[in-house]
């Protein structure tokens, strides 16, 4: 792999634990970053961490999050000096359980993305990202909705995290028991977890069929 | 309902958005960490955030993350002092699919829990969390392994958070639409999204049949 093909490795993002399981390769964090659409996201505030669940978006090698423009985290990164950020996504794909306790573990996929979050305050680019935000879980959604209008604009903050300093981790394995835990008599394997759509269900005020987007 | 049966409301507990969604009453707080057994754990590292998902379980009104002694945050709460972390979790529900994009939702509930976590050290709690951690997604799975032995204790860290300062929020309710939107020729409703376990992998060296709390 070339250089730009991966995300340059920092002391934050070569992890202590685990590092067999680490991926700095664009391709493989834009593959997880492109399955979710929740991330949580870390920011410090008198001091102190706080983490909020919310909904973002990759672009190219950025990613928006999306806020309210009266929420902490918003009024932070509407700084000119932007907000030092960490977001995290995780997908959890199986809990493995093996022979030892020690041994259980979870298949999962996960991106950590550091670095400094500035409010977008371009009138082009927060299209663009507003787009993404409903695409991101549904794609083609956002070509089937009645756009934001100014006042909705104005009231949705959005900031954006360049993807600079960032990483996966990746777990995607049988029970790692021990040669002499192998013929203990306790169940060992992997109980698959995956997400799982429903039906959609329409609201009282819809009388449109489900769009293509929705079916399947 | 009586103080005892609410968590104490804070500034860090009190959301400057959709207040209408906190809630502080014990038992709602409870079930959603009930519900869950992944957490985002969010501590302040160099005087940034850092955030990174681990497993979690609840006994009664505390906390236990997992982690590993040689980990960034465990290190952190081994210190006398504790460590100030958040912690984080979060469960979707649905996509709500409204007619305008800004109103645009997740049907989701979340708690976060502010605090100091402190490394446990006593070796009877300790086994109390270890249990609880191997448990919390696989009820009765504690008393079908091996138990950790005296290296896998010492190389396993486990922080403790009392649940002190926290909330959960929630959101379960359709699209809300604007009343000038109702009649906009877009599909609205909500999209169901659930953690679904499918049928448990055994390992190859399994001989044992599938236990019963694994069933189903």
């Amino acid at each position: 792999m070339s250089d730009t093909a991966s995300y340059a490795r920092t002391p934050r993002t070569v992890p202590t634990r685990y590092r067999d399981r680490a991926v700095w390769e664009k391709e493989a964090v834009n593959a997880v970053l492109d399955a979710g659409y929740l991330c949580h996201l870390g920011f410090v505030r008198d001091g102190a961490p706080v983490v909020l669940p919310t909904i973002y978006a990759r672009v190219g090698e950025r990613l928006y999050v999306h806020g309210s423009t009266g929420s902490r985290p918003m009024r932070g990164a509407a700084d000119d000096q932007g907000m030092a950020v960490c977001v995290t996504v995780t997908l959890v794909d199986g809990l493995v359980l093996a022979k030892s306790a020690f041994n259980h573990s979870v298949n999962y996929r996960s991106v950590v993305a550091h670095g400094t979050a500035y409010q977008v305050t371009d009138a082009e680019e927060l299209t663009v990202a507003l787009d993404a935000l409903v695409d991101q879980a549904v794609p083609g959604r956002s070509a089937d909705v009645r756009p934001a209008n100014a006042r909705e604009r104005a009231a949705t903050a959005v900031v954006r995290l360049d993807l600079d300093e960032v990483s996966a981790k990746v777990r995607a394995a049988g029970a790692g028991d021990e040669e002499e835990d192998l013929d203990l008599p306790y169940w060992a394997g992997v109980v698959p977890v995956t997400q799982v759509f429903g039906a959609p269900e329409p609201a009282p005020h819809t009388t449109v069929p489900l769009p293509a987007y929705l079916r399947g």
